[in-house]
């Protein structure tokens, strides 16, 4: 058997997922891995400007191409990068958190070393780790091999992110060269009882409907679902989350369920429903729209990534892509119905100039839209915008609707630009986010990527003055930048243009579209600092205050 | 009794430890915190651009005036701040850390509101915190008064940070107005046996000398540690992490240790005496350049924050400070030797033109520094370029030897600039670790602080360029900025200017004299790739590679 050096094969493991880009920040206990990448033909090392922004990056990355990888430093670096990897956690994005830890000498004795509390645990951080992850391995001799290949699959199956830490000493132990990720089959009997299951209720629904949401593409079970649909015109909807699961040309596609907000049409037909078959569904307050949903997903057809629960009885091991496959080539049922979705954006209107807001730009924007586009909708009041948009075929909207931190769209974009320089991507972030972390546009341009950019300034936190009791409290306030210039100070080649009018929006649209294929594009939108999309007057605070 | 609100209650009793700013980002869960402090009228909000940063600027906040706090939300803001705090604890920094949280009712039920894993677990962030702070607590409405007041009396003891998670609905509950800290008396006997046996070895010691280090500022006793060394002129010197403790016009004092690599009559006197005197030292790799001090602490007399050790033999509950004081009045001794420290910059010359280089940069600085100053020098490099200075009365040096997280020092500044207007903040930095955080420049023109901020653009990370097998390894090159521009870009009053020769720095330091009285001056200072401080060359792989 061909031997290996631990820090190669896990590079190596890596590529042979997909992984072409690690993202991090070099240290003095990660040399060594991050040599193993810069010295590796298959993989790049893209350096980050700060660990959080690496983090977010890898998310992306792994959103768009599978699965993504991050290596830091000890202590300090894995801290910075926390929030990011548990953002992936709870927003099921795969992702390896590496970290290069001191040799194992020091570790043994306890010895204080840099970047360690004055209380030296080498374990500490690793322990701090094991509560936002999924698994996680402190590597030493013996156990390396075993243990990366146990952390890899454990990946591969959850979706969800691992942390491995290697000591310095451990990077160039030779291991044996042979890797096999544990193939996952569904379990034939139950996979066939849960078929016959759901067609027989199908065939006794009065009114099916299909609630899709994030697992099925986490899963990967995205044509397989659309595949279903297609076949059956069952009337589909979708939670927030998975808005980009269903292709929104599909016969009977309601839309974004958003409660009693907006979208009557997909409102009533889920909630009266007798036979919801959701699949990949995540109940949390903002998905479901302050849970919202009238029925109980017990009582539903419940089909998770490796269980399907049929009106309360559970079945294991079936897989959310084998079931709808296996669904789609036994059933033999046409809906009749011809429903459209109530809830979408008119074609955008430029009877006059007037001063830029929600109004003009989403609607304007889902123009712009168009096939394979990635479209990142930061967190705060940029999903509601997203919501009414119809989507071209293979769109891909990105959002974080459970973790919530803002300041993640704009490294998360860097990620998706990277995983896949063919498809377009396109970010809506505000201000108050964009703060956070926006030096990683300087990294996309250092890569040549050619991300499309919009950063609203509507001059501070929007979205918390319409949840808090005053709009006017100051710390919603922040400091307000020369956007335009932000990219010239980075040095980077970008197009970058600021416009406070609809029609001026309209113009530069046109020009990004020419734009984007030679660089970055970044474009302030200027709109006032109450200005937001209506579908978010649903959960302001006071909504009679922003009524127009 | 009177009564007051949880929020306004730890405000209040924040305040009355000297804290009048409180650093952090606003978001849904914390609202009630946020507010109460706005509505405070002895206590501002400093809306920072992320919550590492607000993080950062706590720390240099405390380590300026005392104590600092900073306020995040649920999840997503706290584990951003985590690297901070963590460095907190690692430099004993004392910060409050405070959360808030979604309500009692959501906490009971496990409902999965946003800012959760998609596990539920509302303590998992406190059991993460619980690793790198000295305490933690968890607010209810029935320990919420007992809680504060634990863990306030638990930062001010230890000097470390601490930990408080506030359900929403906890902020408005009515508790008693009432708060003693713990006052911490030295035992008496105690006390006077340690002076006793310490002024005993001082009679009969050939050679005692002092070693100064950062706990002995860390717990106010810089007043008493020098008057000691006034009285007895024994000879002094200090670690790199206490470079600012003894004041350095003392006679006999000695700079800073650095082993081997330089400043021999500290080595030797040091090295063999037969009465170290150490003073708050805390031993880690770099602080004492890689272990190398030769005599054992054990067999010394060493002086901690709350406990003594006089060649082995352990005094609990003496204060470091009593220990001074109480020693300077006893003591009847007066050194008559005449020591100069060996180690110290010459007269900066500026014969002709040259490429900017730290042979000059950090001689010219020295001559700029003066009284009362804040100089932070960030992770890397600069703080060797900071030991062989002389400092000038009640310089602060300010600088994180132990966590090491680069990006540190500029948020830090915004801290220590913020804590007191009155003194000079000056910050060296380096690209590399700049770009991590640099946007906090933002937030101090938004409130008209007036730091001085000198970035070195040496084309990366100079400092692992010199640790790493290769200097021209990619992953330490970084996108090349235009620092000069950035504040610009930030639109913020700001002196800003670029210098490349050591001519330029010499004109540009003139007329940031006088700028610096009006706005924020910030220096691009551009170096080559592979300049370093020449005592730095102790610390590279390849030594030889960098000689002149």
């Amino acid at each position: 058997m061909a031997k290996i050096k631990v820090a190669d094969y896990l590079i190596e493991r890596l590529n042979s997922l997909g992984i072409e880009e690690i993202f991090g920040l070099p240290g003095d206990y990660n040399f060594d891995i991050v040599e193993a990448i810069e010295k590796n033909k298959n993989v790049n090392w893209i350096g980050s400007t700060n660990e959080l922004n690496a983090g977010y990056a890898a998310d992306g990355y792994a959103r768009t191409k599978g699965y993504g990888a991050i290596v830091t430093t000890y202590g300090v670096g894995e801290l910075s990068a926390m929030n990011a990897i548990a953002g992936a956690m709870a927003e099921n994005v795969p992702i390896v958190k590496i970290v290069g830890i001191p040799s194992t000498k020091y570790i043994e004795n306890k010895i204080r070393l840099h970047h360690n509390l004055d209380r030296v645990d080498y374990r500490a951080f690793e322990k701090v780790y094991s509560n936002v992850v999924e698994a996680t391995a402190f590597l030493n001799k013996e156990n390396a091999k075993t243990e990366i290949d146990r952390l890899l699959n454990i990946m591969v199956k959850t979706k969800k992110p691992v942390y491995i830490a290697i000591p310095m000493d451990v990077c160039s132990i030779e291991i044996e060269d042979d890797f096999k990720l544990e193939e996952i089959y569904s379990d034939e009997d139950n996979l066939k009882t849960v078929v016959d299951l759901i067609i027989e209720e199908i065939k006794k629904s009065k009114n099916p409907i299909v609630l899709a949401d994030v697992l099925t593409r986490r899963f990967n079970a995205v044509d397989e679902i659309n595949k279903f649909i297609e076949k059956t015109s069952i009337p589909s909807c979708s939670l927030l989350r998975g808005m980009d699961v269903v292709q929104n040309d599909k016969k009977n596609y309601l839309g974004v369920y958003v409660g009693k907000l907006d979208n009557e049409i997909c409102y009533e037909n889920l909630n009266s429903s007798d036979c919801v078959i959701a699949s990949g569904t995540v109940i949390s307050d903002l998905n479901t729209m302050g849970f919202s949903l009238e029925f109980d997903l017990e009582e539903a057809i419940n089909i998770q990534p490796y269980y399907t629960e049929i009106k309360g009885k559970r079945f294991e091991n079936v897989l959310i892509k084998d079931v709808f496959k296996r669904l789609t080539e036994k059933i033999d049922y046409k809906s009749n119905l011809e429903l459209k979705r109530t809830l979408k954006y008119s074609k955008s209107e430029l009877n006059e100039e007037k001063p830029l807001s929600a109004e003009y730009i989403y609607p304007r924007l889902n123009e712009f839209l168009k096939e394979n586009d990635i479209f990142l909708t930061e967190v705060g009041l940029v999903p509601f915008g997203a919501i009414p948009m119809e989507l071209p075929k293979n769109v891909s909207i990105e959002n974080q609707i459970l973790w919530g931190s803002i300041g993640w769209a704009t490294p998360c974009a860097q990620g998706c630009a990277m995983a896949d320089r063919k498809r377009r991507t396109i970010l809506m972030t505000g201000d108050g986010a964009h703060q956070l972390t926006f030096q990683e546009i300087s990294t996309m341009m250092r890569n040549d990527l050619k991300p499309i950019i919009f950063v609203i300034n509507n001059s501070g936190y929007t979205v918390e003055r319409i949840l808090c009791d005053d709009v006017n409290y100051k710390y919603n306030d922040i400091a307000c930048w020369n956007y335009e210039m932000l990219p010239r100070a980075f040095k980077g080649d970008c197009y970058s243009a600021s416009v406070s009018t609809n029609k001026e929006f309209d113009e530069v649209l046109k020009i990004v579209e020419k734009e984007q294929q030679k660089r970055m594009c970044y474009i302030e939108l200027k709109t006032d600092y109450l200005d937001i999309p209506s579908l978010s007057l649903g959960i302001a605070k006071y909504p009679e205050r922003f009524k127009k």
